[in-house]
């Protein structure tokens, strides 16, 4: 099987880092159980490594191809749509009364790791349907919801996010997509719209289009633009489809990776106008956006976690029967397998450790945003949101940065074959390298985290979890051993960086924002390096109070947080420096335009 | 146009940090003056900004094919070819005696940048012919050298070097292609080689295949192998091509990148047997392997650095084109060019610092070489081939490792464009990747830096060095102003870091080789970014002397190594602490294999 996802992990950071009990324990999860939530990852694990995992070198090898506005997907494609759909799958995370299983996101993430981990280009769709399902029921009338959400779930009908155009990437405040209204409470929508992963394609009956437009007489800027549902066919009131709606999808990109998921240029209204129909208040589109976009960012680190641990996968599977070289250390005369390199055992372990501790930040971060919606006490439900929502750009910025280097390790491992597109690591590394851009660059990730998750609470929740981490640090220091010795060391090492790091940001935001923003980049990634660092500290010491109940697994745990300590958390005070002494800004800014 | 040569940083660095002048006075290079560089350079950048550089695409877009054994080149290809041999480019650093110009290396370097730059798969085929001209100068016969060498120099003819096999890649002592003397003298070669770039194509009348392949009375392992010459076609007394030789291509990989470049299945003597010349002496063909391997392996450095400079270079043009989002310190209402922003600013300013960096190093490596061939006084020579040797695995590792970054961040500045294969970015991404993998892998090239260059002297060499940068720290000391403070902080710390790393190398190895080993990579990195860190540190230093001879260009340069000392040299912190806090071998080798 060219994928076993990590369950064993999964659930050990599931319940001894994520608090599985706890969630299991709030109003409406009753079920989470973790025999819940063993049978629901068995399952998903079957489907994942069986049925999706397999199609996906067939999927980069032939990839989604568009005709006369047609877009067909890779072979197979269509009816692993159907086995993931009558699953339930669509459903995890989703409210019961809109047909799915009502899970919690900590249940639910690591189906999500699974799916991307076996087919990143396949999860894309079902990701992008998870946001629009969101922005419904987030912000749709209770009739949108019930026209759209069910179906949505059932995999009848597949969900897509609109925003990109030509002009306007990141930066929304350009978007031109005009709506107007016809008096009888629709709207027409017309305009363009690049880049809109899964926009057209063969696997569902009916795709609903989620629009970022702007009306007539809309404010400039941010401010004024709406959400649109412009399903791809009308629907009639008794839920049949009708009419074809004017969307219509002139090509498809030619791209670096992911090229089973097709990835549509949209026009709509170039016969008459798309149909479309205005979700929430006007004008307050970016805001329900940014509910979906939470999601999905969350989503695409998920993503960066899935890919890390296949090309792990992958580079084990490999070092384990290539044989090349004898041993540095002379223990044998014949060439061995080339896991018994010291440096092949290091790539692997950076790779290990990488991704485990990546995986432990993001379930964690599930738990708080679990606890955020079914808390009985709204304080606690305030803070663990604000804990959840500092936490979502770490985990995407800095998941999917890891998984770019993770990927390249991979191809590294495999020395030759590696570049061969045969092998199938090189897929990895093409596939990663969407991850650090789409749903806002990392650069966009660290903004936010330093515009809306640090400067704006006044650091109080950056603090709050250095204070945790140094509880952690304090903890260590309880136990014996080179593991916790390096830990204890690195951890306080990284807590001290990242604590005077948020100082730097604090203090010069105001003053200096091109300094503090020249950093911002290197602020992220401290803050997933001792974070995830963290919560490595935190395995380690459950590992320890484990052990006995499974010595391979547990002390294989120790190794990795030993690895991660002594070979990760180090880079913090490289971070540190580029923010904090460095003054970011000067140095970065002193080379005029022109000198470039 | 696409690549523009870098002609005045390359001539800075020629002149005020390599020492052109010095290598000028050496006997034979008399005619190497500053004006020759310049003419050279500037008749080199011509060539390639207009003829090479177009055809870069073209490449990726149709790359060379192979069709019953016969592979032809991209289109455009073969007639680019005979520009660059009728240009008498292929001879630039060879013997006037062959036909050669008789250049230094120091003035050939940059010709190789250009050309790696503006097209890495055509650049390969010279690059393979140089190191099959090195092994036949160092040790064929007169007769040899006079019979091949100036027809691989007018470009008639090109080289290939045959080392890997199936089962041997980085290991050649498992190499099995055996040779069978025929008793006059020749020898019938019979074997499969794979991965032979340009191994087979239609750009030249004849390709000159050095192959590595074993005697059958040849003793075991890498004190076995003998290097044969085996034409493709049989070269007559008169010179005139005469039968084909029974060397066939059997099909060319399907790669990541470099897709211009054909990787050659060669098979020898399916039909018989290849007619092979012996090269040297029996059982001594590692040894003049590794002669045009030291050569290939720096070369491949500067491929490194040409794609660098190039992914640099088209991010640049990018970022002062593109309008997206106003500035964050509200100095504009409207949306301006990327290049605006500071993590954009950061991204450039660490693609443009790492490529100068690497460049410095590599050429005042040249330098060393060229002063190692030339010097009349023999210990000088010694002296300075040793530093060249233990330069060589730092320009070949840390210029390709850097260079897989840089190019990574190249496709971030064009943020979603970037993945789209058409935009160009994806392209040195995908070619970039092959740099840290072929002519020995990074690891490879880490153990040769410990093994062969830093443990076999004792660390003489390294201290040299580590004596030198000390002197460039104390010089710094002199000068006011940021920059200079934060060059002297950080590069006495990595200079530190460095010095702890060597000393720790040499007390350990012995002991506990596998924690060395362990810390190979990371010690190959820190010996980079330090060693290119000192040369940012000189570069600093004659900038400011020069700089009001050319304000814009010496004033970026300061801060290109300002950029440099606060960003990338915080880093050798990290990489001290992977090799010699950890001990590395425990951390690393504490997953035993069943736990991976």
């Amino acid at each position: 099987m060219s994928y076993t996802a990590p369950i064993k992990d999964m659930l050990f950071v599931m319940k001894d880092l994520a608090g599985l009990d706890d969630v299991a324990a709030l109003p409406g999860f009753e079920d989470a159980t973790s025999e819940t939530a063993q049978a629901v990852l068995d399952e998903a694990a079957k489907l994942c490594g069986e049925v999706l995992a397999p199609l996906n070198v067939e999927g980069d090898r032939n990839p989604s191809s568009w005709k006369d506005g047609v877009v067909s997907a890779s072979p197979g494609f269509k009816d692993a749509f159907r086995q993931f759909a009558e699953g339930g799958w669509q459903g995890v995370q989703h409210p019961t009364e809109y047909e799915g299983q009502g899970l919690p996101k900590l249940i639910g993430t690591p189906c999500v790791e699974m799916l991307n981990a076996s087919n990143l280009s396949f999860a894309l769709c079902p990701l992008l349907t998870d946001g629009a399902i969101e922005a419904l029921l987030t912000a749709g009338t209770e009739e949108q919801k019930q026209r759209y959400v069910p179906k949505l779930i059932s995999g009848e009908w597949t969900g897509t996010m609109n925003l990109t155009e030509p002009q306007a990437g990141s930066d929304l405040a350009l978007v031109r997509t005009r709506a107007e209204p016809q008096g009888d409470g629709t709207y027409r929508v017309f305009g363009t719209k690049i880049f809109i992963t899964w926009g057209e394609h063969d696997m569902a009956d009916n795709i609903v289009h989620l629009v970022l437009a702007r009306l007539l007489d809309a404010p400039e800027g941010v401010k004024g633009i709406s959400l649109f549902i412009v399903p791809k066919f009308m629907i009639d009131d008794d839920g049949t489809l009708g009419a074809r709606n004017d969307v219509h999808c002139v090509s498809i990109e030619h791209k670096l990776g992911i090229k089973a998921s097709p990835t549509a240029v949209l026009q709509f209204g170039d016969h008459g106008g798309a149909i479309g129909y205005l979700v929430g208040e006007e004008n307050r589109g970016l805001e329900y956006m940014f509910i979906m976009m939470n999601a999905a960012r969350f989503a695409v680190g998920m993503q960066g976690i899935g890919i890390a641990d296949r090309a792990y996968q992958k580079a084990v599977a490999y070092a384990k029967e290539r044989v090349q070289s004898r041993p540095v250390d002379g223990t044998a005369k014949q060439p061995v397998t080339i896991i018994h390199h010291p440096d092949v055992r290091r790539m692997l372990a950076s790779m290990r450790a990488l991704t485990e501790g990546a995986r432990a930040l993001a379930y964690v971060a599930a738990a708080h945003c679990d606890i955020a919606h079914r808390h009985a006490d709204e304080a606690v439900r305030t803070e663990h949101q604000a804990i959840y929502e500092y936490l979502v750009p770490v985990v995407k910025g800095w998941s999917t940065e890891m998984s770019i280097d993770v990927a390249s390790l991979g191809v590294q491992v495999h020395g030759g074959m590696g570049f061969i597109e045969e092998t199938g690591a090189a897929q990895f590394y093409r596939d990663a390298r969407i991850l650090t851009i789409y749903e806002g660059t990392t650069a966009i990730q660290a903004n936010d985290l330093i515009g809306r998750k640090t400067l704006r609470d006044g650091g109080a929740i950056a603090k709050k979890l250095l204070a945790d981490v140094a509880q952690t640090v304090e903890a260590l220091a309880a136990h014996q051993g080179a593991a916790f010795a390096s830990m204890r060391e690195q951890l306080a090492n990284g807590h001290r960086a990242l604590g005077a790091a948020v100082d730097y940001v604090l203090a010069n935001a105001k003053s200096d924002p091109n300094a503090v923003f020249a950093g911002s980049v290197p602020y992220l990634k401290l803050a997933g390096v001792v974070l995830c660092g963290w919560q490595m500290a935190r395995a380690l010491l459950a590992a320890e109070a484990n052990e006995a109940s499974d010595p391979s697994f547990y002390s294989a745990k120790m190794a990795t947080a030993r690895f991660y300590a002594e070979h990760v958390l180090p880079q913090a005070g490289a971070f540190e420096a580029s923010i904090v002494s460095a003054k970011g800004g000067e140095g970065v800014l002193a080379l005029a335009e022109d000198q470039f």
